[in-house]
């Protein structure tokens, strides 16, 4: 596979925090061959070792999609800066995607955890 | 209704950022009779405001979900600080759900739009 997906989440040195962020990658994780979870600061692995583990075992393009439910400013200055540094020192293509929460899938399973909710606690 | 959903989001000051909230929140809002989104700081309408509201409109108990995709500070002391205030405040009782993202149907919506994007991207 040449293109390699990373889930990035911002990361935390909470380890619930990111306990959390590792169970909503999974079905992710192992639905998506070859797919990453990682953090931008905070915790590991990092995007820069990701990357790196990437580019060692012959990747050449890589595709970011933001663990975040919008864009704020990390999204819009940090991690694109990232995003440079880390294309010229490993030689390769990485695509930024726009924050997950920007899917409609998000907004409708929203919905269903809140309806699933309400209706256990009136049973 | 005698309890009411609120869907809880940071709030920023960027217009886009709460534009992809109030998205994110438009399926639960259509689904669920009397449900609002609220924000936290930086954006209107407030925490506040909505209980107050509701408070106004006879309701006696609120459900806050946060949309956030882990417990950070904010919802493990400001916002327990902010319910028990609101609660004596308004004469209310109110339940802070844990956040969205620790709902198995977030980790499910993830995959679906990444492996949509890819398929999409393939094509």
């Amino acid at each position: 596979m040449s293109n390699r997906i990373i889930l990035l989440a911002h990361g935390s040195s909470d380890r619930h925090w990111c306990e959390t962020f590792e169970k909503l990658a999974t079905p992710t994780l192992e639905a998506v061959d070859g797919s990453r979870i990682a953090y931008m600061e905070l915790a590991s692995p990092s995007l820069e070792d990701v990357i790196a583990e990437g580019a060692n075992a012959g990747c050449t393009s890589f595709t970011i999609v933001p663990l975040f439910l919008a864009a704020g400013r990390h999204l819009r200055k940090d991690v694109p800066v990232m995003v440079k540094t880390l294309e010229a020192a490993h030689n390769v293509s990485i695509q930024l995607a726009p924050p997950i929460g920007e899917s409609p899938q998000l907004g409708h399973a929203i919905r269903d955890a809140v309806v699933t909710e309400l209706q256990a606690d009136t049973q």
